[in-house]
């Protein structure tokens, strides 16, 4: 039964009927589809984040998981719709980038989607994730090959997350990528960026950010004293400044585009 | 396998166990029953915004699906529980008009639910939703027949939907029914409301919204400048008041309720 | 096919891939898991409330459900994962307390979860939800047997939910657990501390709230003038400070935390 899984990763909120109409369009062409949700409260509009969304569940979900991502600024305009295949999985998107983090990681083919006898009969000019992505995620989850949807692509939409900035040999600048519920600061900085980090005898490190310099490195959030802010390499695969049972983005006060400098040695 | 599907629109929000206990008492009628939220996060008490939230989705679902709809601020009065099944779907809702929209747009057999042995051993007097509504959705998802439930009854309460008036050939006053996630004002005109929209040579439109003049209509959002604000026929079926990637609420300073003038010619 | 429903209340929120990521992980290792959400908005590290979210959900699932329970403030420290037995379902949570309403109500045999095989390969220090109880959780809906999980221990952490104090016979003085999404109080009172209310000739009560002395007690929340303040024994088996659609917590100006002084005749 693996194929019938249907994720959706969408800026659609709680509020409205919108997660609840797609829900029926995927259900309606395949009443068997198993609809997961990963997250409805990316910011509006907002494609990295996102981006940023999908690429830190995918992978924990089973082969041959159908994700439909939707952050869709551009509905109803010219940009296309996307059907993207990796060695396991499946991917359906608009052609704006969302899904870029995707492409970095896999190897993917890429569909412009055509089919439009897949698509809901009468299609909107302002919902294509109730009228074009949900019924094309049905009929993957009822097995229709990807290829029956439109013909491969090379020139879709990708951008490069934003990578920190080398200075010199011991001085980094990376970003806050965002800012969790728990008020972790996530940067992009990654063990790759810090391979001094992994040495047998590694340096001393000094994190700024905002006002605060952070020399402390932890390995678990429950290390140190009730509040205290530290460094920490997150479960997302990122430094992550954090607080003991607290908020590190309320105790630093700095929140998402914050800088973040690191300093080695 | 059809007929299991049970979706959930309530006012009870995400931060309680509401939600979660009226899953448990559907699951434990029927484990097979495949529980799908549409929206939890109805203003508290409000029967007209639950009303549009379910009638926004449910034509999407597939057939036989069951609807249970909770907005209930009679709960434990004398307002009846009612069972209402239409050509295609089943819907489970108090009676306090909840379901008017439906009402509207279906032809309906509407049941008063009495047979009491379909609830949970105890109910209380104050969550309903768990103790009357969620098993009697069960047993449905089970194939148990409607007619089982109660006897039909044709006094049940509705309201109309709020119309826009006509002042004259060319002037309609119209209000804003909500606001979405993306900011954008959801009024109650139609289609219906402006067929000269739809003539040949449709004539010129000016929007009064708050202070502000609109007299542009898109086709879709992602049209003009980013920010500018316009006018669009939506896909919920009603004219919009919307702002490329913003808030046209923000934009305009103005919310639910806010009263909308259409001028045209 | 009853035993693979997988319930999950957290205090992960809504806004990050955190519930997404566990969802995968669940259905990675059974995807024929059905993962239902309880509650994800759990203040964080707030163990006492996610206690409370469980202990108003849990009896309502059928026989033979696996609820998993992630409010985990220790998470990367030596506290265990455990697998705790009742004589119908099966709980997975952090061995912190957030069970302690369960260990209350419930025979159970727990175990502390050792066996690293059922974990994902590679286990982060700082989201065992996703690495640890998820497929675990997983596995346990496969039908493993719980005591292959690891071994029995009863040195597992509870603690005493707050009880009211009785000053004397007249006289108790109880708390506001929380405030529910419809602005109602819940207190820690139960019928159990009043069981002058169930005689034959129930006696006066006096509520005193903030600054505001309460002294009807109510069978619905529909009851009486709306906007009207009462006293109500609610669905959750706790007297409520309810409010006829109206948040009692804005019209008291109280919240949770807040003293309710009770005295009888």
């Amino acid at each position: 039964m693996a194929g019938n899984i249907v994720t959706l990763t969408t800026d659609f909120g709680h509020s409205d009927h919108y997660v609840g109409a797609m829900k029926g369009a995927i259900l309606n062409v395949n009443p068997e589809a198993k609809v997961v949700d990963i997250c409805h409260d990316v910011r509006p509009y907002d494609i990295l984040e996102g981006a940023f969304a999908i690429a830190q569940a995918y992978q924990y979900f089973p082969p041959r998981t159908i994700h439909l991502v939707l952050v869709d600024p551009g509905v109803g305009s010219s940009r296309r719709p996307l059907l993207v295949t990796t060695v396991k999985q499946i991917f359906v998107a608009p052609d704006n980038g969302v899904l870029s983090l995707i492409f970095a990681r896999e190897e993917v083919t890429v569909y412009h989607i055509t089919a439009t006898h897949y698509f809901l009969e009468s299609v909107s000019n302002t919902f294509h994730g109730r009228d074009v992505f949900a019924p094309v995620a049905g009929w993957l989850s009822r097995q229709v090959e990807p290829s029956k949807f439109g013909e491969p692509i090379t020139d879709f939409a990708r951008f490069n997350a934003p990578k920190p900035k080398k200075v010199n040999e011991r001085i980094l600048k990376g970003v806050v990528l965002r800012v969790d519920r728990f008020g972790t600061l996530l940067t992009n900085l990654t063990p790759d960026d810090l391979p001094q980090l992994s040495a047998e005898n590694p340096p001393s490190i000094k994190i700024l950010v905002g006002k605060t310099e952070i020399t402390k490195m932890n390995v678990s959030y429950s290390e140190g004293a009730p509040g205290e802010v530290f460094a920490i390499m997150g479960s997302t695969g990122y430094l992550e400044i954090a607080a003991n049972r607290a908020s590190a983005s309320q105790s630093l006060g700095v929140g998402k585009g914050a800088e973040v400098g690191v300093i080695l040695g």
